[in-house]
């Protein structure tokens, strides 16, 4: 019956079952009965190399996450179609009542890569692609356009500046202003480094992206 | 600088440094590098508990993972507005040419209880998941309209219907069909159960869920 | 003189002799000399894969067994004609004074298929199978009409279904009910999988079946 | 949720998978793959000391079993109401195509003491009993009148006669006696001892009951 199911899938199935589900059975029992209880939203992107879970090693039950391409925000617009993403931020803030969202871009990012492309005027095939990244046409095109950066530097550039954006446009959201403003909700921005590790945390008030000092956390803070 | 940035996600990012990162520093390097080959996506729950890399013990480069409210699929309509879904499953096919679709639901989902709830005449708050569940809102009525069923046995059927409907909405994208037809690309259906971590695989012919037999996976099969 | 009669049955016997007879001989007598004070009604399907002797493992003298096809149980008709069933549970609750009825249903139940199939417009050749599921006509009309539920998942729901129905036809009769009130009766649903050999027990209040927790079980509780 | 399910059926039930089925673990998947082909239909009591499983020491797959109280059959009427006995010995003989049918009577029945209990003029109490055991009022009548047999030996005599009833209302049953006729179905009475443990096989002819040379057996006869 499972015959066609990819076999990778299965046996790292049956070695989460001999191993992290066995050693937290009752955790995923509770989290069953009592429903999940997360504290933070993180929009990801679907890239296979960047997966929340495994970057900030969190276990069931931690992490509310939503992945799209190049994780993207779009502006608040209610009247639209399908809102995959929409939804996912309003199930996270407002049933969930999540205190933080963290927008979690990466480098390498094949999206971000598209969007210069499309800017280049080399848009990738498809139908879907091009109209998801029109929310970065604009600072894509800016970006491209600006020589004096390397194909490299517009890449880690476009990163950083969309995760600033998607930020920007999680706070058209009424229900994320509302919250902010009465300070019950923090919005946080990272970037993360394939081919490093480095794991770069965006300043709130500068934009900045920078390498959190680690040594500081011998002992973990009270969450605030 | 990183203040505010949630400390128990610091806490995990350096575990994850010293520990996975560390063991597969170059896994990493040549995943950057070479960029990301996944051979399938897997589209998942937004839900703290259903994390794909988690459930099935993946290591970066492993799965592509799109991940919104119930795993939903809508149907091909490159008309429409933001299409995060649908450009996430152009990307994954047509640009990573991934060879497997896993639409994997789970129990106790938040998503598919909502859409029951909003058949029953209690539309949660908010202006996008109400928009967002309309998808599966002619099959949620009518199983709500079912009052044999349990609530429980609504929402466990509710949750493997939509998964059939996801995949079958997979169908109706023509760059999915044809590779389909060609053999270059399976779709699978899966459902996870939170409390017992039992993974239901979906019989392709049926539709039905059972579980895999495990038993027969002592040594890895290549993968077919 | 016995000559026609089916060997494999004269063999068992033999075994039987020899065997378990053997060791519990003095049991046997004393079953025979003080009658039988069985604690337990099962109504279970006539099915040769669900003998509620081999489930539960129990020997002579501890169930009071009814077996009909799809363990059904009619509602309350004193003016009716031949009534094996309800004649049974008489027995079992006034004369015997049971304390637990349990209904037992079963994966792959050939009357609810025929009762389905019946649905469906195919009814079983016969005068009296259709004449007896008509006791589940309705439900089995409302499940097969379902067309989102795969063949397997109508089954797996009207096997369930019925045994809450039975459940429900028990509380009908005057003497079920009063000592029911008067907590000197319990009624309980048992679903079995034949294929995996699972046990799937109701839950009373909500009519969900799920299974026991046997980890839990390491020292007999007290009956309850 | 199974907290009131009686403890002994669940520790019954953990001994069964953990022997018996954990043993016939193929047996149990096959039998459910390919459905049931019992050779044999057995109607017995519902006497918690005449399990016919056990008496004939059969496994899963072995038995098609109806038991009702006193093992008895109603003579053929398809006008009449619910027909629990009726239906099962249809499935059974037209569906399942048996080859044999065994009403298996046993000593110290109380069904056949509530029988003669009434002819003597004490009728148990209640609805359905009495009308159940209407089918062999007559004969227990006239046993009841015959002062010359003790009443252990009136016992006796009607457990035996009853059998002998209900294999004549067996022949009542078109598709039973074509059956029969056209030597495709053989019917069988037993009568099991419940003190001494011993099996009495009637003679197809004389209609006498007598124990079976199992001396005879050493080595199991093909079924004839």
């Amino acid at each position: 019956m499972s015959q066609d199911f990819p076999p990778f899938l299965l046996d790292g199935y049956r070695s989460f079952m001999t191993g992290r589900y066995n050693s937290e059975r009752d955790r995923y029992r509770s989290l069953a009965e009592n429903g999940q209880h997360p504290t933070t939203l993180v929009i990801a992107c679907c890239d296979s190399r960047s997966a929340p879970e495994t970057i900030f090693d969190c276990g069931p039950g931690q992490l509310f996450v939503l992945r799209n391409v190049a994780n993207l925000v779009p502006p608040f617009g209610p009247d639209a179609a399908f809102h995959g993403t929409s939804s996912a931020i309003e199930f996270a803030v407002v049933h969930l009542e999540v205190s933080d969202i963290v927008v979690m871009g990466h480098g390498r990012c094949g999206g971000i890569q598209s969007a210069l492309a499309t800017a280049a005027g080399n848009a990738p095939e498809g139908n879907f692609i091009g109209r998801w990244l029109n929310m970065v046409k604009d600072v894509a095109g800016e970006i491209e356009a600006n020589h004096l950066l390397t194909p490299a530097e517009q890449q880690t550039a476009l990163e950083r500046i969309t995760i600033r954006q998607s930020i920007g446009n999680l706070m058209t959201f009424p229900f994320v202003q509302s919250r902010v403003k009465a300070q019950a909700l923090s919005l946080h921005g990272a970037w993360f480094d394939i081919s490093t590790g480095e794991l770069w945390v965006m300043n709130g008030e500068s934009g900045d992206f920078a390498r959190p000092d680690l040594s500081m956390r011998e002992t973990p803070e009270p969450t605030g």
